[in-house]
């Protein structure tokens, strides 16, 4: 199964739960797990709070302190290579457990996709295996 | 099946070897894969050396050093922005290939739950696939 | 499946793409997931871009440049922490969705073993599950 979204900012953070949730809903596994996977390399797939969505732009601030744009070798080919270093970082999945149906997210979880070098159209591929 | 502890520190690694080997061996599983999933979006789980325990507090120090606290949007509602970005860096979860019955760990490999904001009672999943 | 690998650097990274595609290509798995695991504390596995070998350069240096060598708890026992903590931070494993016979890998994604302390011999376990 696949989810295409459209990002509209260079770097943003949008919460795949509700799509992911309608997903497992429709299939047929009760026990198992759920992989979230994004073909890109400079976008990424991470599980964190967005009760606060302050938290999404902690992330995305710190992570461009540490990892600053414009002086790379990349840079020279095309100006992104902060993106994908912050990209290899979170890495382009996530897996969680199934039980009973239900995704097993914690209370303050969320998975969130990872826009690093938008606004861009972008994909997210969803698997499931039963156990 | 699920692993509870009770973490003592604000930050702290343990060892989950020990009790994840003994749910396998519990199991019929022969081949395939594990998952060890932490429900928490301040706490994380890693795969690293545990026979020198200086290289988990190696681990956690360079974390502090590159994420500072009290900086972050989000230490206005809670005080704990920097457990958040470090938990989404280290990651909610590991899988590892089982072959034999066996978990394929490296000698040199422990998995480990990293509390990021302790104390706190903590959930790690775990979730066992057969192929 | 094992992959073994001699590298032949401190640091580099080594596109195991071609390999893992004959695994695959060998196998009678249709559609399900596909886990590279890596049995080592001092080394990982990520995707990214290979295109332009730099990619893998400027994240190789900018680790180095935020997790510095020399100055951590373990380096009195074993001159390694540094690749201890980047280890940590990128993960031993990647898992790939595969969709009618073919790894879903972006158009710009390679899976990378990523030598943090070579030279040395390297093992990559390759586990795939049907869905």
């Amino acid at each position: 199964m696949q989810i295409r979204i459209q990002t509209t900012k260079k770097q943003e953070m949008i919460d795949l739960t509700i799509k992911i949730e309608e997903i497992l809903k429709k299939s047929k596994i009760k026990n198992g797990l759920l992989n979230i996977y994004t073909p890109h390399s400079t976008a990424a797939v991470i599980i964190n709070e967005n009760h606060d969505p302050n938290i999404c732009k902690d992330i995305l601030n710190s992570l461009n302190k540490l990892i600053p744009e414009g002086v790379w070798l990349h840079d020279k080919i095309d100006n992104n290579a902060a993106a994908h270093i912050k990209a290899s970082i979170l890495g382009p999945s996530e897996t969680i457990p199934i039980r009973e149906r239900k995704l097993q997210l914690g209370v303050w979880q969320s998975p969130m996709f990872v826009e690093l070098d938008g606004p861009k159209e972008r994909t997210i591929i969803i698997t499931m295996i039963s156990n």
